[in-house]
């Protein structure tokens, strides 16, 4: 069912300072900040040769990972992301399995134009993962 | 400096269990466990298209992932491991910067008999890096 990793999530206090970071400790190409309003995030990409790693720092008071960021200021891995072919038909093999999908069960819009989902952490072994249709 | 991202690292009590979850709820393909007393942990590998996942348990008292797993029973994102041409000159550039190497600065043989170390996640945005020679 899975196929590429997408991107593996980052979530940092202050998006410019680790973009400097992973350019100028790493040696890696860093996008430009961008604000993703509705997912309540500023992101950098981070372009690896096979895969890239999303830096998000909390956008708005509501942002969904203000509370991370709060009890780990330093910042810390917050999720990964696996490309599916058909996000309806893994969504539905998940929850045949007794597997919960985090909010109304409905694909939303993701950073990428993509349809995704999110699975409790607890279903896949203390992993947030989400699920992004290729 | 960084190249691939080469695989993610999940920490897990019962890396069976977890191998199980990630073929039978994700539908990945996932190798035959694999005990690295050299590293303190029993391994099972998830291949993915682009790259892999590190499903770890731990082996032995003095394993190093004991108490992370002890922390999160239901286990957890633990580390990522990059590629780097050349370890040495990594390491110099990390150090130069003012980063910390975990251990005496040494690499050390990884899991795949490529030269590794790790750098201290206070230094690259609260996450553990394990870069390892390409």
């Amino acid at each position: 069912m899975i196929g590429r990793l997408d991107h593996v999530a980052i979530a940092v206090t202050d998006v410019e300072s680790a973009a400097a970071t992973y350019r100028d400790l790493l040696g890696a190409r860093v996008s430009e900040p961008k604000a993703l309003f509705e997912q309540g995030v500023r992101v950098v990409f981070v372009e690896l040769d096979n895969t890239r790693i999303e830096l998000m720092e909390p956008l708005g008071d509501a942002s969904p990972i203000a509370a991370f960021v709060e009890r780990k200021p330093d910042g810390g891995l917050h999720h990964v992301c696996y490309e599916v072919d058909d996000i309806i038909a893994a969504r539905d093999h998940l929850l045949g399995a007794g597997a919960r999908i985090l909010g109304d069960g409905q694909p939303l819009m993701g950073a990428h134009g993509k349809r995704v989902l999110f699975v409790h952490p607890k279903d896949l072994c203390g992993t947030l993962v989400e699920l992004q249709e290729a």
